[in-house]
């Protein structure tokens, strides 16, 4: 315990200084902690070491979006050779059409693509592009689902008992105080996985809905895969009513080859792409079919959705996507989502020796450990109330500075192809002696 | 003639690759030309150099994004140190507490920083909390001026005769089709450097409006920069109204040490950044007073304006920028400001050569031409009629094609510090053909 309040005087004395530029002393939420950030000296596979000398075990990947974990070698060689060539130009770049060309490959339905700079701008234009196409308006999403800052993409990610009301019509509820009411009322809120509800709420605006914003594998709402009924009756209902059909694959496009789409037998119409399409670097896209795609299309005499950015399709973030991606192949993908299945196992023969309320939910390579017997199916049920939230921090506080395990905050883990099987066994020896440490504490609120 | 033609052949096969994989087979609607875009194989210091082996003078540097031209040895050296570190993490790194340090002791009204991933970001994030910290929800924006994509900040930013209705009260119109009409309603379009028009426009609305949004030189306005008695005059109804004066410097903060504020008597209570700041990279950050920016402040008991972003403040985007601005030091700004002082010279005085209307405006680092005796004040004096757009049209491509000359659509040139006399002296030359060229069929549409 000495060693280790020793060993992050680094860190505390950086955050001191970030308290005084930087707002909460942050620029990312996802990084503040009590009492302070940890700060990172250098980054290598699966391995993070801080400026205090603590190397610790990545399970974050930073929010799912390093595939391969920290500097891969052919990544940092590949951007590298293109720094030396220039980072931005009002010019094209190769690398743009070779990238689109593999990602065209990976996904049929992607038709055409087009290159942003994040996940949030990619669910922004999809909106926007859902409009123009269908002449509507109103956007439909799941309650609890994440998609970026877009005010109307981030309605309802975090509902609570105390306004989210009947789940027969679920609130549409701001994220950020004094959303604009015309937002909220452009929005349908609904419980996903949950067919006969979602379609009376599409019902009831059948003649308004631009597009359903769909995530197959919601991490904030479970990370419970869509069944193949949901999303093939949701699919039906957008072909009957002149719906654009958007996937949110900015997490999910690791889940397979071709992204999480490939479990399902229906085809969005456009998709959203961030996070691993990076390779580390910043990076979003929007791909899909192209008669939609086309009113983005400065050849056309009217254009309906003109659409710029100053680093958009900027050949490093592609160089390092377009690395990364190739070397995420069939057979490194079908890898990947083995090792996170040995994993998953494993955490759940913890959960088994520990005797604690927990089940594990998740697709490909993610997963996500909830605090009770039953895997939740809705966000409502997922919802952790404050002394879940508590104990669930305790036990990823105690990964973090006693086992010098990293997870993501909701006690999730995204792999990356640099992970082994040594590694999933510390994950799950940490686990069960987390899961011992919370156990009395969990009995409690039972 | 036909040296050029055979000269952009692999543009051209490259090109027709991309039409299959990218909507109008491009991903920035920047870079998109008749009959075909160039694309880049190296970029150094002013010169880009093409698949084809054409080498062309740069004075666009990636929209106002590269302050010191392309693949500056100092940026590279900084950025291939840090790549082999880490590009992302789930952590902190101290550049970003050090970059924040440097930008807030470089302008006085950033007392706390926030970066994020583009300008659009940043002005998305800049309203929001203008929203939040105030409880209303209107914004005020002038006519023409450009700040990113986000619906509400893009609104009227390319107002048309046909669209724009009258100047005592413009229209709010929005860029992209079907912009749903609570957009609109929340949007207060004034004429810019009008004083009275402004402030009656804002009195008419004085009890609903959360900020105004104001870029010190608009680009798209016609480069004017505010006059002191204008931005003095807003800056007064802002305090008067409850009211948060937001700059948009993405591209103006290379107009003095301290950006385009610097000018000016008053400080603004937020500013968003974006552009030069990255040193060519994506970046966006947003900067203001300590009690506005703590409404993203995760310490506080009611988070107000969750934020986050999965590759905001990453290193290697924060390693760039800071080497970058630390290089573009006092001296730097006088010594880039003063040549392109010389340029507008030099640009008037082929104007006079060459016995055409035509006159500069600008300032700072930037400047752009305009084909009129007198210089535009307003966005609807700036507005080019389809005659001159073509001519313009013509006139930037003898440039591009046959004098090998780099410059933004707009008829603009945005410096770098990798630019000498030897530059300006081939700019004002191949200019002075290009106004003989095109003099002709000026004289006609007068």
């Amino acid at each position: 315990m000495n060693k280790k309040i020793k060993a992050s005087k680094e860190s505390k004395a950086i955050y001191s200084r970030a308290t005084k530029v930087l707002t909460g002393g942050v620029s990312r939420n996802t990084i503040f902690r009590k009492p302070h950030p940890f700060y990172v000296s250098t980054a290598n596979g699966s391995y993070i070491t801080d400026v205090d000398g603590c190397k610790r075990l990545d399970f974050a990947n930073n929010m799912a979006s390093l595939i391969h974990g920290h500097s891969h070698p052919k990544i940092i060689e590949a951007v590298t050779k293109q720094l030396k060539r220039g980072s931005a130009f009002t010019m094209g770049s190769e690398i743009e059409v070779n990238f689109a060309e593999l990602l065209n490959n990976r996904t049929k339905s992607f038709e055409k693509t087009r290159f942003m700079n994040s996940g949030t701008e990619a669910v922004m234009t999809m909106i926007k592009a859902a409009r123009v196409y269908t002449g509507k308006h109103k956007i439909a999403k799941a309650e609890g689902s994440y998609h970026g800052t877009y005010d109307y993409a981030e309605i309802s990610q975090t509902s609570s008992p105390s306004n989210w009301g009947s789940i027969e019509k679920p609130n549409p509820v701001p994220v950020v105080e004094e959303t604009p009411k015309g937002v909220l009322d452009d929005m349908i809120i609904f419980p996903y996985n949950n067919i006969e509800r979602t379609i009376k709420l599409l019902n009831d605006n059948v003649n308004d809905i631009a597009c359903v914003l769909i995530d197959l594998v919601p991490h904030r709402v479970g990370l419970i895969p869509g069944t193949k009924e949901y999303i093939k009756a949701i699919y039906k209902w957008t072909r009957d009513n002149n719906t654009i059909l958007a996937f949110d694959e900015v997490v999910t496009y690791r889940v397979n080859y071709s992204g999480a789409q490939e479990n399902y037998d229906v085809e969005p119409d456009l998709t959203a792409l961030g996070k691993i399409i990076g390779g580390g670097f910043p990076i979003g896209a929007l791909a899909g079919k192209s008669e939609i795609m086309q009113v983005l299309d400065p050849r056309e005499t009217v254009l309906k959705h003109p659409h710029s950015g100053t680093f958009s399709a900027n050949p490093i973030s592609l160089t390092a996507g377009y690395t990364a991606m190739s070397i995420f192949n069939k057979q490194a993908v079908l890898d990947l989502n083995k090792l996170t299945k040995k994993a998953i196992e494993q955490v759940e023969e913890a959960i088994k020796i520990a005797e604690i309320p927990a089940c594990v939910t998740g697709s490909g390579s993610m997963f996500r450990i909830h605090l009770r017997d039953k895997k939740p199916t809705t966000y409502r049920e997922t919802y952790q109330g404050n002394k879940e939230k508590e104990i669930i921090k305790e036990l990823l506080d105690y990964l973090l500075v006693k086992e010098d395990i990293i997870m993501i905050n909701t006690c999730s883990c995204m792999f990356a192809t640099s992970l082994n099987q040594k590694h999933i066994d510390k994950l799950s020896e940490a686990l069960l002696n987390g899961f011992r440490i919370i156990k009395p504490k969990l009995e409690k609120i039972l």
